[in-house]
């Protein structure tokens, strides 16, 4: 069974088609370089280099990625901000000085486009990450930097998240004058995926079935690939109905790894990265305790001993691996949540925009 | 079956003893009381006030409290700090300026070690905040605040989580000279767990048999309890082996909420605090899955139609309702933990100090 073979009933049709559309939509926020580089312009004269990001769900996702792209280009400290504080008690913390990016596909997401409105109340300089350049949260923030994601039908995000963790990095390069370099390092990036996405179409595949039974699961990655571990575990959460939890490698030794069994299997990602050792450590960990160990990423051959690898080209820089990693996780939850008899793109009790307070 | 009727195997006496020890504990930590007032001082007087939380396990869930403490007191920002910028990169971010607080029951975990050393040499101001003043992070770190939990047996942490959430709400409240009010308040909290816990003993053992054949859980909070939340997923995770994820009660509609189902059940924390809207708001989408629910909390029976409640007093301030909160919890991770016959005192694959890298 491969998802490429066109025998795909109509349920899943959106997701993968938009899985696929990942390299163009890059692309398409290429084009918008300029408008990156002038808000980075406007967080250095104001010295807003305290970076605080918010959103739900996979934008907060993006935002895990966003701590890495800052702390490792410019060196600046960006944190996802609790939203609680500034929205829900009168007196929350003190936001000037900072930079606030409000990360919202639709632009809709209360409690966020109320964080920003107070954030810039406040002093802060609220910029707007969007892929509705029209929607309240643009309305809402003094800059607009736009998703260019194009029209995302399936409930799952797949590649809003991608642009915003490729948003993320060209606006942490601009911050450091690095934005020629990242602008091109993203541009090669859409081209390895778009030349390595039938390959590994067919490589993730044969993975469902054998994961059919699966109730939960550990996705473990540690620096800028945790943000892909939180990202396909939310894939398996939402579409698939599995209780996956992200960890970060060493996370996982602190007491979950307690609960790990051949049925409690682990998705590990391994990159070429200066975390790399952590990753082979828990593996080693994963596998004493005899749990399944499925070992993805660019090193995906370091974690000796795993039962499926799932290994991916060398990304162009290495901060931008985790636009390549996320998708076998992508590719996965669509092909088990087809083998469980689920709907992945019309997931049970979701819908696109969440108006969640 | 009752958690008091003294027929407990020798097998889980250690978490119990040392559950019914947590307002001895309490009090014991108050006695330091001086000393939070001197750091909260140096913090003052070298404007150090972004605070930088770092720790794994139980540590990182009471830095999760931190941020609320740091966020309602003195109105400063606290975070929970990328541990992995600093340490395996080597060209992390400024960490000048900035309070760094390193949490280690042990003062052992090597990479909270590294950190405190790395932010000392580039200028924070570094405090330790462990079990054993003779530590290496002691040694590594400017001032030393003691635990002072007294000695813990259990692999899980009980009794040293709740000292962690405690002592950053009384050096929070030393930051904004409130030391008085929250160390009286603390003392009150205390006093309020030590006359409950009985008849919470009595509530909560009911529940270890319905919930023996779940594998996967939810557990919700937000604001101040999203801390409570990751600590009792986290026990349910290392003494049950159930697949139990913490959420912040928004995070539960961006996507989780799909995956609930009557054998997925949800144990949302509900305190009495500007957030109960939101977890009043969720409880409605868990019903709606037909998920079991939980409720916890002194606002429990704001949770309309929950399948279990767990009503708490009300805590002394409403910033110090985590340690109330966080107790059924730690009771129903230990009687679940015997209803499945696991050893809750010793669960598989860990150890007390954990040096993973």
């Amino acid at each position: 069974m491969s998802l490429r073979d066109g025998h795909l009933s109509c349920a899943c049709r959106q997701v993968l088609t938009e899985i696929r559309e990942q390299p163009e939509a890059l692309r398409a926020l290429l084009a918008h370089d300029a408008e990156f580089g002038r808000v980075a312009t406007t967080m250095r004269d104001r010295d807003a280099r305290l970076v605080r990001l918010v959103g739900h769900g996979s934008s907060d996702n993006a935002a895990s990625y966003g701590i890495y792209a800052f702390g490792l280009i410019p060196r600046w400290t960006a944190m996802r901000d609790s939203i609680t504080l500034t929205v829900h008690y009168e007196s929350g913390p003190d936001l000037s000085g900072s930079t606030v990016i409000g990360l919202s596909q639709s632009g809709r997401t209360p409690d966020v486009v109320e964080y920003v409105a107070r954030a810039r109340d406040s002093g802060a300089f609220t910029v707007a990450l969007t892929n509705d350049p029209r929607s309240e949260l643009a309305g809402v923030a003094e800059a607009v930097l736009p998703l260019e994601a194009g029209p995302e039908q399936a409930i799952a995000a797949t590649k809003t998240y991608s642009n915003q963790v490729a948003a993320l990095a060209l606006l942490a390069a601009h911050a450091a004058d690095a934005g020629e370099l990242y602008a091109d390092g993203l541009r090669k990036s859409a081209d390895v995926l778009e030349s390595h996405l039938p390959e590994l179409e067919q490589l993730v595949a044969p993975l469902a079935i054998p994961f059919s039974f699966i109730g939960r699961m550990f996705v473990i990655g540690r620096g800028p690939e945790y943000a892909t571990a939180r990202e396909i575990a939310l894939k398996l959460l939402e579409t698939c109905r599995v209780a996956a939890e992200p960890l970060t490698a060493t996370d996982l030794a602190h007491g979950p790894v307690a609960a790990l069994d051949p049925l409690f299997p682990v998705w590990a990602i391994a990159s070429d990265d200066a975390t790399l050792s952590t990753v082979v450590e828990a593996a080693e960990r994963i596998r004493g305790m005899g749990a399944t160990l499925v070992a993805s990423g660019s090193a995906a051959s370091a974690l000796g001993g795993a039962d499926y690898a799932l290994p991916l080209p060398e990304p162009p820089l290495p901060l931008l691996a985790p636009l390549l990693s996320v998708v076998p996780g992508q590719l996965f939850a669509l092909g088990l949540a087809r083998a469980k008899g689920l709907d992945p793109d019309e997931p049970r009790g979701l819908s696109k925009v969440t108006l969640a307070r």
